[in-house]
């Protein structure tokens, strides 16, 4: 049983109340609290030392880690963070420096993004280190952007490139909030995630909620220098393509809309985000599947992202 | 350095942005999101298996009082809960039974406050299993109650029996959301909290945040029969009273009003709540300090709450 079957096991049959507008299964809960104009965003997110991060990992990317992966969450629903709260689970011989590190780590983005840290709680977890996060945010009701508004025609767009994160940009990634909330703001998006598992595996999360397929073209897969150099030095690597594909930990975003504002939002884009590739990877099908395109043809993609507990990989 | 010396000292140089009423040191973050009459509170709280629970405890029990200890935090506040978010960090040999048997635990628990569960992650944490919450709620403006409001003059008053609560109630007990509601709609109390950590230490809370010192007197502290029971049982346990002045996970509303509300408050209470005993347990004190006053005089109170990190009980 991987991650998501057992989540999805755990809260099938949770009730739904009124003001929950998306619950287990987007990137985060969407509620209304009764806010003008606005929902409130919820969501939690940990890592763990031996897993998403080592002994030797330098203690201010810990932190800077362990926030970044929750603001890439809000920011895959468009939305704004304001407040988080820091769990810290520590073992038994915890270096007073090396927590202090952590939470510099935290500050240094959280001030960068304008969220308040409001409160920290710490316990004890005798063998390893593990950080939890908290976060708050809001978002304008009408722009909103949830996994399951895909439809069959759609033009499908990553930002930045894939694969190879766990070369660094795992540790040391911005969280794409300022692209996402421009993109609410200027575009008619239909679907928005982050990648966190692994494109392909990401996009058949919004295939399912949106009820509709996909064709990728190979070609158009932004594969990383990372995942290319990998594959390079080591001959046991993935396949670059592979790589961008199914490696985890990206943090991009991944969102579709209309085909004819493709053309649009790419000219715009060049001009606002200079420094940031955004890629056209492909279209929603009405047909279900996952299929990629590439010069001997269309085939099945069998190859799925990376789930959490069907392996004990270093790069969860 | 125990748990509250190591977050004030990672918390001290956090920037407090408006809209954050109370922070870091309060039972909850209180926040002013724009909702009208109304804060937001934003509470997250964590078990650790061989801390908070056993392998051999329930695994309702485990999930009961995962959900419990966060739902008596916005209790502290006299909210009212209505979201949460289960991260639940896995051992390697996890048994799915187990884990909906947790999840059966939280859900009974919210179904009976209202709470709804809108969202669940998982991880691993190979050696033990760590259940970490994090809740939602709101309080009307004018209701919410801090640990700040004591004044000299006050009388201090907590609900339920105190101590032993090892013996069991701290893997069963109620949180006092109704009671604390009803408190804060129907008298004006100056300041509250629950009692996490042990009355003696929590009550310095209280009097850090208001600036004030408190005298209790000994005979009106309500003693368990659980913490009675152990000391008979064990030569080696705390006194009974000891054992209410200091033992963890009472889970009991500790609060200040003014001395002329004592009363009419005890009358009221006593038709409200009938199976729950209140207590008047001492007064504010203009002078610094706590004392207890028993039949042989008044004497400075030196022993503490348990605090988390100071040692490796099983009863943090």
């Amino acid at each position: 049983m991987n991650e998501f079957e057992l989540i999805a096991r755990l809260t099938e049959s949770l009730e739904t109340h009124s003001g929950t507008l998306a619950g287990p299964g987007d990137d985060c809960a969407v509620l209304d609290l009764g806010l003008l104009g606005r929902y409130v965003l919820f969501k939690t997110d940990s890592v763990v030392e031996g897993i998403h991060f080592t002994k030797e990992t330098d203690p201010k990317q810990v932190g800077h880690k362990a926030l970044a992966r929750c603001l890439s969450d809000i920011a895959a629903m468009a939305g704004a963070p304001s407040h988080v709260l820091i769990t810290l689970a520590l073992p038994r011989d915890f270096d007073v420096s090396f927590i202090e590190s952590i939470y510099e780590g935290i500050k240094s983005l959280a001030v960068r993004h304008g969220v308040s840290i409001v409160g920290g709680e710490t316990t004890t977890n005798p063998e390893r280190l593990l950080v939890s996060i908290a976060a708050l945010g809001t978002v304008a009701k009408e722009k909103c952007l949830l996994r399951s508004g895909a439809r069959a025609g759609d033009a499908i767009f990553v930002t930045g490139d894939l694969g190879g994160s766990l070369s660094g940009k795992h540790l040391d990634f911005e969280p794409r909030l300022k692209e996402a909330r421009w993109l609410a703001e200027h575009f008619s998006i239909h679907a928005m995630m982050d990648i966190s598992d692994g494109l392909a595996g990401d996009l058949r999360h919004i295939l399912k909620a949106s009820k509709v397929g996909a064709e990728l073209m190979s070609d158009a897969i932004p594969v990383s220098r990372a995942a290319k150099l990998l594959a390079k030095a080591e001959s046991s690597a993935k396949p670059p393509l592979l790589a961008a594909l199914t490696d985890g930990e990206d943090f991009e975003l991944l969102f579709t809309l209309a085909s004819r504002d493709a053309v649009p939002l790419l000219d715009a884009w060049k001009s606002q985000f200079r420094g940031l590739r955004l890629s056209c990877i492909g279209k929603i099908t009405a047909e279900a599947g996952l299929k990629i395109r590439d010069r001997k043809g269309v085939r099945e993609l069998t190859a799925t992202g990376y789930t959490h507990l069907a392996g004990a990989k270093a790069n969860e």
